[in-house]
Protein backbone atom coordinates (compact mmCIF):
# COMPACT_ATOMS: atom_id res chain seq x y z
CA UNK A 1 0.00 0.00 0.00
CA UNK A 2 2.83 2.30 0.75
CA UNK A 3 4.76 1.76 -2.25
CA UNK A 4 1.67 2.48 -4.40
CA UNK A 5 1.23 5.77 -3.08
CA UNK A 6 4.86 6.56 -3.22
CA UNK A 7 4.83 5.78 -6.91
CA UNK A 8 2.05 8.01 -7.29
CA UNK A 9 3.25 10.77 -5.58
CA UNK A 10 6.95 10.20 -7.69
CA UNK A 11 4.72 10.60 -11.00
CA UNK A 12 3.70 14.14 -9.84
CA UNK A 13 6.86 15.38 -8.35
CA UNK A 14 9.05 14.27 -11.67
CA UNK A 15 6.37 15.73 -14.01
CA UNK A 16 6.43 19.25 -12.65
CA UNK A 17 10.64 18.87 -12.45
CA UNK A 18 10.27 17.96 -16.20
CA UNK A 19 8.23 20.96 -17.33
CA UNK A 20 10.56 23.61 -15.73
CA UNK A 21 13.89 21.58 -17.02
CA UNK A 22 12.53 21.66 -20.24
CA UNK A 23 12.51 25.78 -19.69
CA UNK A 24 15.96 25.75 -18.08
CA UNK A 25 17.20 23.96 -21.45
CA UNK A 26 15.37 26.39 -23.56
CA UNK A 27 16.56 29.62 -21.44
CA UNK A 28 20.10 28.07 -22.04
CA UNK A 29 19.93 27.12 -25.76
CA UNK A 30 18.88 30.87 -26.29
CA UNK A 31 21.85 32.09 -25.01
CA UNK A 32 24.42 28.79 -26.23
CA UNK A 33 25.07 27.58 -23.00
CA UNK A 34 26.58 23.76 -22.48
CA UNK A 35 25.40 22.82 -19.19
CA UNK A 36 26.62 19.44 -17.48
CA UNK A 37 25.21 17.34 -15.17
CA UNK A 38 27.29 15.56 -12.90
CA UNK A 39 26.71 12.25 -11.07
CA UNK A 40 28.49 10.02 -8.88
CA UNK A 41 28.46 7.97 -5.64
CA UNK A 42 29.83 10.25 -2.45
CA UNK A 43 33.81 10.18 -3.01
CA UNK A 44 34.10 9.62 -6.65
CA UNK A 45 36.06 12.26 -7.46
CA UNK A 46 33.45 14.73 -9.24
CA UNK A 47 35.08 17.95 -7.37
CA UNK A 48 38.08 16.49 -8.64
CA UNK A 49 37.21 16.12 -12.20
CA UNK A 50 36.03 19.54 -12.08
CA UNK A 51 39.05 21.33 -10.35
CA UNK A 52 41.38 19.48 -13.00
CA UNK A 53 39.40 20.39 -15.91
CA UNK A 54 38.95 24.21 -14.30
CA UNK A 55 42.62 24.42 -14.39
CA UNK A 56 43.47 22.98 -18.11
CA UNK A 57 40.05 25.13 -19.33
CA UNK A 58 38.88 28.27 -17.56
CA UNK A 59 41.29 30.32 -19.43
CA UNK A 60 39.80 29.38 -22.68
CA UNK A 61 35.77 29.42 -21.76
CA UNK A 62 33.77 31.01 -18.93
CA UNK A 63 32.36 28.79 -16.46
CA UNK A 64 30.19 29.08 -13.73
CA UNK A 65 29.98 25.76 -11.29
CA UNK A 66 26.97 24.99 -9.19
CA UNK A 67 27.86 22.81 -6.09
CA UNK A 68 25.11 20.65 -4.36
CA UNK A 69 25.52 19.32 -1.00
CA UNK A 70 23.44 18.68 2.00
CA UNK A 71 25.37 20.01 4.09
CA UNK A 72 28.71 22.23 3.77
CA UNK A 73 30.52 24.52 0.96
CA UNK A 74 33.45 22.73 0.84
CA UNK A 75 33.24 22.07 -2.54
CA UNK A 76 32.24 25.32 -3.77
CA UNK A 77 35.23 27.00 -1.62
CA UNK A 78 37.61 24.70 -4.10
CA UNK A 79 36.07 25.82 -7.59
CA UNK A 80 36.01 29.82 -5.71
CA UNK A 81 39.64 29.15 -4.76
CA UNK A 82 40.30 28.64 -8.40
CA UNK A 83 39.23 31.74 -9.57
CA UNK A 84 35.32 30.33 -10.82
CA UNK A 85 32.60 31.60 -9.39
CA UNK A 86 30.46 28.71 -7.62
CA UNK A 87 27.04 28.55 -6.99
CA UNK A 88 26.21 26.57 -3.34
CA UNK A 89 22.88 24.83 -3.28
CA UNK A 90 22.52 23.18 0.17
CA UNK A 91 19.80 20.70 0.38
CA UNK A 92 19.38 20.20 4.03
CA UNK A 93 18.72 16.78 3.26
CA UNK A 94 17.56 15.80 -0.09
CA UNK A 95 19.60 13.22 -1.53
CA UNK A 96 19.24 14.51 -5.34
CA UNK A 97 18.60 18.02 -7.19
CA UNK A 98 16.23 18.79 -8.86
CA UNK A 99 15.02 21.86 -11.77
CA UNK A 100 13.48 24.17 -9.18
CA UNK A 101 16.87 23.90 -7.18
CA UNK A 102 18.77 24.76 -10.55
CA UNK A 103 16.17 27.29 -11.85
CA UNK A 104 17.13 29.52 -8.41
CA UNK A 105 20.82 28.40 -8.94
CA UNK A 106 21.02 30.08 -12.61
CA UNK A 107 19.50 33.22 -11.27
CA UNK A 108 22.95 33.80 -9.76
CA UNK A 109 24.73 33.48 -12.65
CA UNK A 110 24.71 35.95 -16.20
CA UNK A 111 24.16 33.56 -19.13
CA UNK A 112 25.16 36.19 -21.67
CA UNK A 113 28.50 35.90 -19.76
CA UNK A 114 29.06 32.16 -19.94
CA UNK A 115 29.78 29.21 -22.01
CA UNK A 116 29.72 26.24 -19.97
CA UNK A 117 27.97 25.25 -16.44
CA UNK A 118 29.32 21.99 -14.58
CA UNK A 119 26.50 21.06 -11.92
CA UNK A 120 27.93 18.41 -9.39
CA UNK A 121 25.16 16.58 -7.94
CA UNK A 122 24.52 15.50 -4.51
CA UNK A 123 26.94 12.09 -4.53
CA UNK A 124 24.29 9.20 -4.91
CA UNK A 125 23.97 6.34 -7.56
CA UNK A 126 20.35 6.30 -7.23
CA UNK A 127 17.99 9.12 -7.10
CA UNK A 128 19.84 12.11 -9.08
CA UNK A 129 19.26 9.71 -12.18
CA UNK A 130 15.67 10.16 -11.96
CA UNK A 131 15.67 14.22 -12.35
CA UNK A 132 16.13 15.71 -15.56
CA UNK A 133 17.72 19.72 -14.30
CA UNK A 134 17.70 20.48 -17.99
CA UNK A 135 21.29 19.56 -18.69
CA UNK A 136 22.61 19.81 -22.02
CA UNK A 137 24.48 16.38 -21.08
CA UNK A 138 24.53 13.78 -18.01
CA UNK A 139 28.00 12.84 -17.23
CA UNK A 140 28.67 10.06 -14.37
CA UNK A 141 31.77 9.24 -12.66
CA UNK A 142 32.58 5.75 -11.58
CA UNK A 143 35.78 5.38 -9.08
CA UNK A 144 38.13 2.01 -9.56
CA UNK A 145 37.60 1.39 -5.42
CA UNK A 146 33.85 1.14 -6.52
CA UNK A 147 33.76 -2.45 -8.52
CA UNK A 148 33.22 -3.25 -11.93
CA UNK A 149 29.22 -4.53 -10.69
CA UNK A 150 28.00 -1.28 -10.20
CA UNK A 151 26.16 -1.55 -13.79
CA UNK A 152 24.06 -4.67 -12.28
CA UNK A 153 23.27 -3.12 -9.32
CA UNK A 154 22.34 0.86 -10.57
CA UNK A 155 21.45 0.31 -14.16
CA UNK A 156 19.36 3.81 -14.36
CA UNK A 157 22.39 6.02 -13.80
CA UNK A 158 24.21 4.46 -16.45
CA UNK A 159 21.19 3.98 -18.47
CA UNK A 160 20.62 8.07 -18.58
CA UNK A 161 24.24 8.94 -18.74
CA UNK A 162 25.60 10.20 -21.97
CA UNK A 163 29.38 9.91 -20.75
CA UNK A 164 30.91 7.48 -18.01
CA UNK A 165 33.64 9.05 -16.35
CA UNK A 166 35.73 5.45 -14.77
CA UNK A 167 37.94 7.50 -12.36
CA UNK A 168 40.72 6.49 -9.63
CA UNK A 169 42.61 4.53 -11.97
CA UNK A 170 45.25 5.16 -10.40
CA UNK A 171 44.03 2.15 -8.25
CA UNK A 172 43.21 -0.44 -10.95
CA UNK A 173 47.06 -2.25 -9.78
CA UNK A 174 46.15 -2.88 -6.51
CA UNK A 175 42.59 -3.94 -7.23
CA UNK A 176 40.41 -6.86 -9.40
CA UNK A 177 38.52 -4.31 -11.02
CA UNK A 178 37.31 -5.52 -14.15
CA UNK A 179 37.21 -2.60 -17.11
CA UNK A 180 36.26 -4.82 -19.69
CA UNK A 181 33.42 -6.53 -17.90
CA UNK A 182 32.14 -2.72 -16.39
CA UNK A 183 32.14 -2.02 -20.22
CA UNK A 184 30.28 -5.03 -21.54
CA UNK A 185 27.74 -4.17 -18.91
CA UNK A 186 27.28 -0.63 -19.39
CA UNK A 187 27.15 -0.66 -23.26
CA UNK A 188 23.97 -3.64 -22.74
CA UNK A 189 22.32 -0.87 -20.91
CA UNK A 190 23.39 2.25 -23.14
CA UNK A 191 25.13 1.51 -26.46
CA UNK A 192 25.44 5.05 -27.10
CA UNK A 193 27.23 5.57 -23.60
CA UNK A 194 30.72 7.22 -24.12
CA UNK A 195 33.51 5.78 -21.63
CA UNK A 196 36.15 7.85 -20.48
CA UNK A 197 39.06 6.69 -17.71
CA UNK A 198 40.91 9.07 -15.81
CA UNK A 199 43.08 9.32 -12.80
CA UNK A 200 43.43 12.94 -10.86
CA UNK A 201 46.39 11.74 -9.60
CA UNK A 202 48.37 10.34 -12.61
CA UNK A 203 46.38 13.31 -14.78
CA UNK A 204 45.71 9.77 -17.31
CA UNK A 205 42.45 10.81 -19.46
CA UNK A 206 42.07 14.10 -18.32
CA UNK A 207 43.17 15.22 -21.49
CA UNK A 208 40.41 12.88 -23.17
CA UNK A 209 37.68 14.34 -20.99
CA UNK A 210 38.74 17.83 -21.73
CA UNK A 211 38.73 16.89 -25.10
CA UNK A 212 35.01 16.05 -25.08
CA UNK A 213 34.07 18.63 -22.91
CA UNK A 214 34.99 20.95 -25.42
CA UNK A 215 33.43 19.78 -28.55
CA UNK A 216 30.26 19.68 -26.58
CA UNK A 217 30.52 23.50 -25.86
CA UNK A 218 31.62 24.45 -29.08
CA UNK A 219 28.41 22.29 -30.22
CA UNK A 220 26.05 23.79 -28.03
CA UNK A 221 27.44 27.52 -28.72
CA UNK A 222 25.75 27.13 -32.48
CA UNK B 1 6.74 25.62 -3.17
CA UNK B 2 7.90 22.38 -4.32
CA UNK B 3 10.26 22.24 -1.52
CA UNK B 4 7.31 22.37 1.14
CA UNK B 5 5.18 20.04 -0.30
CA UNK B 6 8.11 17.41 -0.82
CA UNK B 7 8.42 18.28 2.84
CA UNK B 8 5.18 17.16 3.89
CA UNK B 9 4.99 13.97 2.50
CA UNK B 10 8.58 12.91 3.75
CA UNK B 11 6.82 13.44 6.85
CA UNK B 12 3.89 11.49 6.31
CA UNK B 13 6.01 8.57 5.17
CA UNK B 14 8.50 8.62 7.57
CA UNK B 15 5.40 8.52 10.32
CA UNK B 16 4.01 6.12 9.12
CA UNK B 17 7.27 3.93 8.77
CA UNK B 18 8.17 4.69 12.22
CA UNK B 19 4.99 3.25 13.74
CA UNK B 20 5.68 -0.03 11.65
CA UNK B 21 9.27 0.05 12.71
CA UNK B 22 8.43 -0.13 16.42
CA UNK B 23 5.84 -3.18 15.77
CA UNK B 24 9.06 -4.86 14.15
CA UNK B 25 10.87 -3.99 16.93
CA UNK B 26 8.80 -5.48 19.38
CA UNK B 27 8.67 -8.92 17.69
CA UNK B 28 12.24 -9.08 17.45
CA UNK B 29 12.72 -8.78 20.80
CA UNK B 30 9.98 -11.05 21.91
CA UNK B 31 12.23 -13.43 20.17
CA UNK B 32 15.70 -12.39 20.87
CA UNK B 33 16.66 -11.60 17.97
CA UNK B 34 19.31 -9.47 16.65
CA UNK B 35 19.00 -7.21 13.85
CA UNK B 36 21.93 -4.96 12.16
CA UNK B 37 21.27 -2.77 9.35
CA UNK B 38 24.30 -2.02 7.65
CA UNK B 39 24.20 1.03 5.12
CA UNK B 40 26.68 2.54 2.72
CA UNK B 41 27.33 3.82 -0.39
CA UNK B 42 28.22 1.80 -3.54
CA UNK B 43 31.16 -0.88 -3.86
CA UNK B 44 32.16 0.58 0.18
CA UNK B 45 32.42 -2.83 1.00
CA UNK B 46 28.99 -4.22 2.62
CA UNK B 47 28.57 -7.95 1.31
CA UNK B 48 32.33 -8.53 1.83
CA UNK B 49 31.60 -7.73 5.04
CA UNK B 50 28.63 -9.92 5.46
CA UNK B 51 30.42 -12.46 4.08
CA UNK B 52 33.31 -12.31 6.16
CA UNK B 53 31.51 -12.19 9.10
CA UNK B 54 29.21 -15.19 7.93
CA UNK B 55 32.42 -17.35 7.58
CA UNK B 56 33.73 -16.40 10.99
CA UNK B 57 30.43 -16.91 12.71
CA UNK B 58 28.06 -19.19 11.42
CA UNK B 59 29.02 -22.44 13.03
CA UNK B 60 28.03 -20.27 16.08
CA UNK B 61 24.73 -18.52 15.62
CA UNK B 62 21.72 -18.76 13.42
CA UNK B 63 22.50 -16.24 10.77
CA UNK B 64 19.96 -14.77 8.27
CA UNK B 65 20.57 -11.96 5.56
CA UNK B 66 18.30 -9.55 3.60
CA UNK B 67 19.79 -8.08 0.85
CA UNK B 68 18.21 -4.76 -0.37
CA UNK B 69 19.57 -4.09 -4.54
CA UNK B 70 17.19 -1.98 -6.82
CA UNK B 71 17.89 -4.67 -9.02
CA UNK B 72 19.71 -7.96 -9.38
CA UNK B 73 20.40 -10.48 -6.96
CA UNK B 74 24.54 -11.69 -6.95
CA UNK B 75 24.63 -10.50 -3.79
CA UNK B 76 22.32 -12.69 -2.26
CA UNK B 77 23.65 -15.57 -4.52
CA UNK B 78 26.97 -14.93 -2.67
CA UNK B 79 25.35 -15.37 0.73
CA UNK B 80 23.25 -18.43 -0.15
CA UNK B 81 26.57 -19.74 -1.30
CA UNK B 82 27.94 -19.94 2.20
CA UNK B 83 25.03 -21.64 3.35
CA UNK B 84 23.17 -18.91 4.57
CA UNK B 85 19.42 -18.33 3.64
CA UNK B 86 18.86 -14.55 1.80
CA UNK B 87 16.01 -12.78 1.53
CA UNK B 88 16.22 -10.73 -1.44
CA UNK B 89 14.65 -7.10 -1.75
CA UNK B 90 14.17 -5.94 -5.00
CA UNK B 91 13.21 -2.54 -4.74
CA UNK B 92 12.53 -1.88 -8.42
CA UNK B 93 14.02 1.60 -8.49
CA UNK B 94 13.45 3.02 -4.62
CA UNK B 95 16.72 4.55 -2.89
CA UNK B 96 16.55 2.50 0.77
CA UNK B 97 14.76 0.30 2.25
CA UNK B 98 11.58 0.87 4.51
CA UNK B 99 10.01 -0.84 7.35
CA UNK B 100 7.24 -2.32 5.24
CA UNK B 101 9.54 -4.03 3.29
CA UNK B 102 11.24 -5.33 5.65
CA UNK B 103 7.82 -5.96 7.28
CA UNK B 104 7.77 -8.17 3.86
CA UNK B 105 10.75 -10.12 4.36
CA UNK B 106 10.76 -10.97 7.81
CA UNK B 107 6.98 -13.06 6.83
CA UNK B 108 9.99 -15.13 5.46
CA UNK B 109 12.63 -16.09 8.19
CA UNK B 110 11.42 -18.41 11.41
CA UNK B 111 12.26 -15.76 14.03
CA UNK B 112 12.11 -18.23 16.52
CA UNK B 113 14.92 -20.72 14.32
CA UNK B 114 17.13 -17.18 14.27
CA UNK B 115 19.49 -15.21 16.64
CA UNK B 116 20.79 -12.21 14.14
CA UNK B 117 19.83 -11.10 10.95
CA UNK B 118 21.90 -9.00 8.65
CA UNK B 119 20.52 -6.21 6.71
CA UNK B 120 21.77 -5.43 3.40
CA UNK B 121 20.66 -1.89 2.73
CA UNK B 122 20.67 -0.03 -1.47
CA UNK B 123 24.21 1.19 -1.29
CA UNK B 124 23.70 5.64 -0.80
CA UNK B 125 25.11 7.24 2.10
CA UNK B 126 21.88 9.77 2.20
CA UNK B 127 18.11 8.57 2.03
CA UNK B 128 18.77 4.90 3.97
CA UNK B 129 19.83 7.44 7.44
CA UNK B 130 16.19 8.36 7.07
CA UNK B 131 14.55 5.40 7.25
CA UNK B 132 13.94 3.67 10.57
CA UNK B 133 13.37 -0.23 9.62
CA UNK B 134 12.96 -1.85 13.54
CA UNK B 135 16.55 -2.74 13.62
CA UNK B 136 18.16 -3.02 16.99
CA UNK B 137 21.79 -1.36 15.74
CA UNK B 138 22.52 0.45 13.01
CA UNK B 139 26.43 0.18 11.60
CA UNK B 140 27.32 2.46 8.53
CA UNK B 141 30.61 1.08 6.13
CA UNK B 142 32.81 4.04 4.70
CA UNK B 143 35.69 2.76 2.44
CA UNK B 144 39.19 4.61 2.55
CA UNK B 145 38.94 5.55 -1.05
CA UNK B 146 35.82 7.29 -0.38
CA UNK B 147 37.34 9.59 1.18
CA UNK B 148 37.98 11.26 4.83
CA UNK B 149 35.70 14.39 4.37
CA UNK B 150 32.36 12.53 4.43
CA UNK B 151 31.44 12.97 7.63
CA UNK B 152 31.01 16.73 6.16
CA UNK B 153 28.78 15.76 3.84
CA UNK B 154 26.39 13.03 5.03
CA UNK B 155 26.22 14.08 8.56
CA UNK B 156 23.17 12.53 8.98
CA UNK B 157 24.49 8.99 8.37
CA UNK B 158 26.87 9.48 11.25
CA UNK B 159 24.41 10.63 13.29
CA UNK B 160 22.26 7.56 13.59
CA UNK B 161 24.81 5.39 12.94
CA UNK B 162 25.92 3.43 15.99
CA UNK B 163 28.97 1.90 14.83
CA UNK B 164 31.01 2.85 11.69
CA UNK B 165 33.35 0.44 9.93
CA UNK B 166 35.89 2.08 7.58
CA UNK B 167 36.63 -0.75 5.24
CA UNK B 168 39.45 -1.45 2.31
CA UNK B 169 42.41 -0.11 4.55
CA UNK B 170 44.14 -1.54 2.76
CA UNK B 171 44.18 1.28 -0.06
CA UNK B 172 45.28 3.69 3.16
CA UNK B 173 48.79 3.30 2.05
CA UNK B 174 47.94 4.07 -1.75
CA UNK B 175 45.63 6.92 -0.37
CA UNK B 176 46.15 10.79 1.44
CA UNK B 177 42.83 9.42 3.72
CA UNK B 178 43.59 11.05 6.89
CA UNK B 179 42.00 8.69 9.46
CA UNK B 180 42.73 10.66 12.86
CA UNK B 181 40.54 13.19 10.85
CA UNK B 182 38.06 11.04 9.61
CA UNK B 183 37.51 9.85 13.61
CA UNK B 184 38.06 13.41 14.61
CA UNK B 185 35.03 14.68 12.03
CA UNK B 186 32.52 11.47 13.07
CA UNK B 187 32.42 11.85 16.90
CA UNK B 188 31.75 15.66 16.76
CA UNK B 189 29.14 14.77 15.26
CA UNK B 190 28.17 11.20 17.48
CA UNK B 191 30.18 11.17 20.40
CA UNK B 192 28.95 7.44 21.02
CA UNK B 193 29.85 6.13 17.98
CA UNK B 194 32.36 3.71 18.04
CA UNK B 195 34.69 2.94 15.05
CA UNK B 196 36.08 -0.12 13.82
CA UNK B 197 39.22 -0.22 11.13
CA UNK B 198 38.82 -3.33 8.51
CA UNK B 199 39.94 -4.39 5.54
CA UNK B 200 38.38 -7.53 3.77
CA UNK B 201 41.45 -8.47 1.64
CA UNK B 202 44.15 -8.32 4.29
CA UNK B 203 41.54 -9.43 7.25
CA UNK B 204 42.20 -6.64 9.35
CA UNK B 205 39.48 -5.82 12.28
CA UNK B 206 37.01 -8.26 10.99
CA UNK B 207 37.99 -10.14 14.64
CA UNK B 208 36.70 -7.12 16.02
CA UNK B 209 33.95 -6.76 14.45
CA UNK B 210 32.60 -10.36 15.24
CA UNK B 211 33.84 -9.24 18.84
CA UNK B 212 31.22 -6.55 18.48
CA UNK B 213 28.08 -8.67 16.43
CA UNK B 214 28.85 -11.20 19.11
CA UNK B 215 28.48 -8.89 22.58
CA UNK B 216 25.15 -7.35 20.41
CA UNK B 217 23.90 -10.96 19.74
CA UNK B 218 23.65 -11.81 23.81
CA UNK B 219 22.92 -8.81 24.67
CA UNK B 220 19.62 -9.58 22.38
CA UNK B 221 19.23 -12.82 23.70
CA UNK B 222 18.33 -11.48 27.24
Amino acid sequence: MDKVRLIDIKKTILSDNYDLAAEIRQELRQNGVFMLNIMASPGAGKTSLIIETLRRMKEKYHFAVIEGDIESQVDAEKVAKEGVSAVQLRTGGSCHLDAPMIKEALKKIDLSATDVILIENIGNLVCPADFDLGQTRKAMVLSVPEGDDKALKYPLMFSVSDLLVVSKTDYLEYSDFNYEALKERSEKLNPQLKIIKTSAKTGEGLEDFCLWLQEEIEAARN
